[in-house]
């Protein structure tokens, strides 16, 4: 049991402080022979990196990966893949007045009352700078899964919503998604969005979004029964990320208005090939995939550090007003899109694996 | 790793199918000297066990449970407790039409993908028949957490929505649930679900349902950071319920409409203790126990088994009609509350133990 | 982690005491697809059934196993695999005055210091009738190999010492193994056995012994670098067996009298396969296997429970003596062939399921 | 699972190959606010070093360890400690013509047929360059259980036996452990050691040795029954140390010639105490610690990198002479004792959280 590893035959066990000299990672059960480059990370982690518009944090960290094991002439050779990511700008400083506070929204006051003790310089370990070696490990789980699958594997994920302005879903486009700063699938969603989060931004305030992310090409029979469902072990890896407090599979939490008639996913033959008629069920029945796309959302809330005064209290146990000055993400939602496409990676690249282990 | 086991430091593994000879389990961890009896375990059963009101399923079974093991004289030794369960009303010959069939929103088609063999019996392995063990369990876990915390520690759950009929949170009475067959906490809405669920059931349909489970008198400091975060425990205890297709702690999905001010807590002092004055977070901050209430909820979607008819395909790769007959839930979210109370119970117990290793 | 649970992906647990109702276990992790029958299984547990010679305890059990779940038509599913084996002959009496005494040599003393509580009737938990499970286990295991490697997988062991009288390894012929009380692969020594552990039965002693197992037909790549190697989990595997207290693979404690050149096992070509020329290494380098035959060697200690009396306290910490009275094995050494048997064969499934995994 | 990770509760995973940039490691479950510095660290470190004397390998690395996480002010804060040391002294160029020998005793036949690939620059993943990382985490596992027991904890190694020439254990002095290179607690065979070592080293050959370490402080109750077992876990960690091929606890293999009389560890009083009158269990009933000391002993092989050619074949088949040049280790069980100090550390600090776990 480790509280900071995910995964069973593809692991990865993560390290490192916002405000430390570094975070770092070992990514365990990589099989040999993939070839594997310090890009092929690289482009991922600078797809999550702070400060690349004005909607995230302005932190700059050039979030440099090197990897220092597990790689030889270009090529994984089946033993642990440690990876490095320096930290760069560090403002510790800027978190001395919040030394003794308790944001409320943070950890701050429920570390302190596992721990007795708590690192709290941009929030220690419960910082979100904890996955960037999610979106590492993600890059290297993607390599799996093409190697053993087949090039057919897509994941990819989208911001569906922000505040309640929702896209329209006629209008999903993947193309479009990396034209705009927030992964919005709808062009003139992500317009009404601009503007909207400049307000939020400006007000001090911040906002909560949902992200949506598909698997494309994965095949029948990943998952297991009962303890090790594949859309178990989703909702585990997405409600672990920062800030997170919903998890849903297909329709989701809508499956409660439906009846059996209108969730059934009917099948048809074409071919030689089953055809789901509709996608409910999320391309998980039993908690084994079915062939068709695996589709999970999850919703991230606003970050608690806003400038707007909310009421807390102190380490000592007085009342206080709290309000963060500096830099932060007036929706932490937006990073969260190559954080869940990375989670997905890893959850499947696992399953991969389980599911030769036992099926041969 | 198991795809039969849950828990890390209070784990139960289950085994057994729906019309196989017995379901069992073993539930390791327990600490030693605590009183435990057959009746403490049997009296959760009872809550769940099938057949209890026209709205679930008439099989019949007693669902006696026998302590194999890890008790004597009526006190828990520390070794592992075997539980077992000796089915009685199989009615296997039911099945024989269904066993090359592929019924929609069942796991038979995505279990022959992975396994090339089923057992088609009452779903075998995914038979919500193996829940019956959890509740067994979830009784152990109760134990120990009232051993460990204290009497304080309450564990409950309500039916909060029946297809678009959802409860009036103002009129939320705990007292009520046991007076319903729905663990329903508002009277007037469980009296809508009666005259709904009979036509639901008359049709030959079924309908979806959401469950809350609340844990009350739990401390603050259970979770852990990152990949043992209680929430990421409780949404992969949750999903891993049959039928489970969304998961929400706190505020849930609806989290993304809120603005920072609006999500945040915000915490006053009463007396010696602090307050807080919201719940948006459902008891957990940063994967850890805030000392608030802990809320999860979760949908159920309706059954697949249903009397109208539904397109599908059989092994053979034949289009073809299926229809239920015989027995089935119009509305399996019903007997999903006693289930859901005792994922919380286990996912706590198995925190009690983790933060007493770690943190002394 | 689980105490009561051995493998990683062939994963077995364990419950019950010498004295409860009833032993089982859950197997996880078979592949689906293989025939399985309970005489499969049972032929396993006669070997290892106490009462079949004057050399071991007369405890009447017949050790009869149920399948309860994972097998449909003669063929396992994927699904766990439950196993129940009902005590029979328990005499709960005969342990009544040992209830506050702690034998020297037996887990009476660190139990009670570990849980404040035991089960003291047979040796409760700790006692070797848990083994029973693990010989179950290891005729699943049997299948599983066979199933992937092919039908040249051999496992057997044998009996090489009881004292000081050692086989002559010249005489070593597997043949004979069955043709005497003891697994002796050396006709003229087991004659000297007979005659030597009559004396020590009279006596109301016991002695030790020292068993070795083999498998052949392993192929080359199993195992797992640093933490997972193949003679780390097989060292684990015999330490945890009752009264066990050193382990060997290949030359064993004696590597230590070696030269470099002494100790390497040279290679050579035979026709277009690798060739070693000896076999220190017990078929396993850097923890992976090598394709010689794996060999492991344990030495069990004497049981404790004997009629010459011994200088003990009580659980009031008063100074008394303790002798046994009624059946007792003279070496208990004898019943471990078959489990140090099973032990490989669990420990060689689970690594072939991992080479799966990883390596496909 | 992980075949890069040790420990449970206390749990360590690492990475890094002999010839890579750098090896390191991630010690998760650390209690928070024990007091840890490098220095703590380091002064491990330096006892395992390479080239501190003409008997070990001339390598020079300075092995100086980074803290990258997990401590705040010299105080663990209960996150995972990632630690990080850079490989200095890569001579891969060295290994250059043995890339496609396979040199007998060593992984490099095993690690190809399993990977198709291996990272052959001074044994890649296989070295014994990792054991740096034990003895790191070890130095980590000391605080906690002197944090947690109390300072009369006292973990140390010996070297007992160097080929044939044992020590005189009536000669223990553990005072003398430091004045020799070689941990030997019998002076005067330190002398001898130095003679015959100095032969085997000028006649490019190797030789094995025996390591006993004791651990003392350590209270009755740590351990687990079955799986867990306390003896189970050491042996399996000192068998995953580089090279060792046998593992005793207590009287070890020796408890084949004893009769149950002589076996049995007598108990009687002292004032308020039990009192033991042997340790031939080495400390451990039942496989949980009875508060004598716990006594493990293991033997490691001669290197099998020697001067002296063998026979052996290359990855093409054909049948070649392999001989080491260059620096090599003529008794790489010198090193071993801080590597088993660490382990035994390992393992009580495992268990010690654990123990706290369930029983309080």
């Amino acid at each position: 049991m480790s509280h900071n590893t995910f995964g069973h035959l593809f692991r990865t066990t993560t390290f490192g402080e916002s405000h430390g000299p570094a975070i770092g990672c070992v990514v365990d059960g990589t099989p040999p022979g993939i070839a594997l480059t310090v890009d092929d990370i690289q482009r991922y982690l600078n797809k999550r990196k702070p400060g690349q518009s004005r909607f995230t944090t302005q932190r700059q960290e050039s979030d440099t990966v090197e990897i220092l094991s597990g790689v030889m002439d270009g090529l994984t050779t089946g033993t642990p893949i440690g990876l490095l990511i320096r930290n760069e700008d560090q403002r510790s400083k800027d978190y001395d007045q919040i030394k003794d506070q308790f944001r409320p929204g943070h950890a701050d006051f429920s570390y302190m009352a596992k721990y007795g003790i708590r690192d709290h310089r941009g929030g220690g370990r419960s910082s979100a700078r904890e996955t960037a070696l999610r979106v590492a490990s993600g890059a290297i789980a993607r390599k799996i899964l093409k190697h053993i699958i087949g090039d057919q594997v897509t994941i990819r994920g989208a911001l569906v919503q922000i505040g309640k302005n929702v896209i329209d879903r006629e209008a999903w486009d993947w193309r479009v998604i990396e034209n705009n700063p927030f992964w919005c699938p709808d062009t003139r969603m992500a317009a009404t969005w601009e503007v909207y989060l400049d307000k939020i931004r400006k007000q001090g305030s911040s906002i909560g979004a949902t992200i949506e992310v598909h698997a494309s090409g994965i095949p029948a029979g990943l998952g297991a029964p009962v303890y090790g469902k594949l859309d178990g072990d989703l909702a585990a890896a997405m409600m672990s990320i920062n800030a997170v407090k919903g998890v849903e599979i297909g329709a989701g939490m809508a499956v409660a208005t439906l009846r059996g008639e209108e969730n059934a996913d009917e099948i048809r033959m074409s071919g030689d090939n089953p055809i789901f008629q509709s996608n409910n069920a999320g391309g998980i029945l039993g908690g084994i995939s079915s062939g068709q796309d695996i589709i999970v959302r999850f919703a991230v809330k606003p970050t608690s550090s806003i400038m707007i005064p909310t009421k807390s209290i102190d380490s000592q146990g007085t009342e206080i007003e709290v309000s963060t000055k500096g830099r932060h993400d007036p929706c932490v939602g937006i990073r969260a899109v190559p954080i869940g496409e990375a989670m997905m990676a890893c959850v499947l690249a696992d399953h991969v694996l389980r599911q030769r282990a036992q099926c041969g």
